[in-house]
């Protein structure tokens, strides 16, 4: 039996666009709750991948596009930037009115406002979709926040609810609000995750000899900042030694905690815990410093103190 | 028939001293856990209730100890810092050899090291309970940061597993250790919370007119952030206006976060983000700064530029 001849009335044609960390496990979710996904990636293997989990794959954006019902619904899952104006160049010719075109990327919310009025021109709907809960919630059940027109949102939401744990969906306002919310979740996030490093790195500097793995474990468990950071942190301690000494501390930024500090410095919101977060992330990534290095030439002009030299 | 012919071979009795916040609540569940809570507090009113609840009462620490097994074991739940000093120079010619003393408020850890030692030479075990999850926890599963000695830990650790989550106690090293770690879980509270502020305040200035309830609703489903904190979060704004009107912007700090930051630079830790944070409740409690003040006249002076002056 063919398995479109099973299809429910609920059951929604998607042309996914992008199989990479995000997208691939999207595809597989999509599926799995009865909708169906049609995967489209640049690099083919990926597509040979996902079809051998009973996933349609297209090679090429035309074909892709021939297999969805009109209006088509097509999801991007690419990297921000370049990558989606290079793709929306490409599938805008393809497209036709009152097709949607979703970006379930991390694309900076100006530029989803600038794409949307864009593709509005064109009579195609376009919406932003920040999806948050990693790999993991993915594949499992994510939280989106959408941004758009409610006409679109409302022909897409049935799908999109789907792919998202109970109460984890929601259509945050108008277009570019959903990456918006995306960007200050991220911006927390920063925030959080640098609390919870400073506060292990005091702990692993402590008199104690405190096993960070139990108290990882611990503060899941009833106290004020169990959350799933904290099980993560377990997650980390598990794998690794108790000192992560296999691990080297440098931190990288995909983005949105930069733009959340620059929201805030457009908006004059004070923000020194996210701010200090991501110049924490920008100081892990190198090895010596210039400010450092002057630092320590101006003791030694004015007092002398030794500095170490190459 | 009395109560206490039906303690069973678990049921221990404790000492609870101080019913405020936190004490009322751990006795009550004390009781509710098949354990015998015996309860005082310095001023007698918090007495007569709890009696009325069913727990038994003393109005003093001599009635109150005279009603204890031996070894007795005492669990206070005051205020650290004079208020526990002076009830151990109270307690201390009433206690006898073995007797088992619990501080489970939020004491320094170098004070406690300093009391344990100080009880040990009396022959009294000495035990550092941190104890989190906040009013709710006391009343219905804590979680709990265990410091002492072996010896003593297992004599109690039946009564304080059943008052903690399941997972939510550890005995996580010797005296003054669980309020180490105490403190530090405090100190990443105080990021995590500015965070969470943070990027709410940066929302509430956006151009969008963004529901913070649906947000914070949203970022517990699913959200790399999802944390109690969000749930807390979304009850603020489920009791509150939208712009959170009727509260007034100022955070107090009592003591831990404060802790973090200093034992960070006794280790010379770096720790940006929990400093950045006490330093935003300490901010808070400002109406006008005197650096505000010191800037304004200073670019005035080299650039003429306009101050505000009553």
């Amino acid at each position: 039996m063919d398995k479109f001849d099973t299809r429910s009335e609920d059951d929604m044609k998607i042309g996914i666009i992008g199989l990479g960390k995000m997208g691939y496990p999207l595809a597989l979710q999509l599926k799995d709750r009865g909708h169906t996904p049609v995967a489209f990636n640049r690099s083919p293997e990926k597509v040979d991948n996902i079809k051998n989990e009973g996933v349609e794959g297209a090679y090429t954006l035309e074909n892709l596009l021939s297999k969805l019902d009109i209006p088509r619904i097509v999801f991007m899952m690419i990297p921000a930037g370049e990558a989606v104006d290079s793709m929306i160049a490409s599938l805008s010719p393809l497209l036709s009115q009152g097709d949607i075109l979703i970006d379930g990327g991390n694309s900076h919310y100006k530029d989803t406002k600038k794409r949307y009025a864009i593709m509005k021109d064109q009579g195609i709907h376009y919406m932003d979709v920040g999806t948050s809960g990693g790999v993991d919630g993915a594949r499992n059940g994510a939280c989106m926040m959408v941004g758009g027109d409610r006409e679109a949102v409302a022909q897409v939401e049935k799908a999109l609810q789907d792919l998202c744990v109970e109460n984890g969906y929601a259509h945050v306002g108008p277009s570019g609000s959903g990456h918006y919310v995306k960007m200050i979740h991220n911006g927390i996030e920063y925030g959080m995750m640098q609390a919870i490093g400073e506060g292990f790195e005091i702990l692993s500097e402590s008199e104690y000899d405190i096993d960070h793995q139990q108290v990882a474990k611990l503060w899941q468990h009833g106290s004020v900042i169990r959350s799933w950071l904290m099980e993560l942190t377990e997650n980390v301690f598990i794998q690794h030694d108790d000192q992560l000494k296999d691990i080297v501390g440098v931190v990288n930024a995909s983005g949105e905690g930069l733009w959340t500090v620059e929201e805030a410095l457009e908006r004059k919101v004070p923000a020194p815990a996210i701010t200090a977060s991501l110049f924490a992330r920008y100081r892990s990534q190198q090895a010596d410093t210039f400010s450092g290095k002057l630092l320590a030439g101006l003791r030694f002009q004015f007092g002398g103190h030794k500095m170490e030299t190459k």
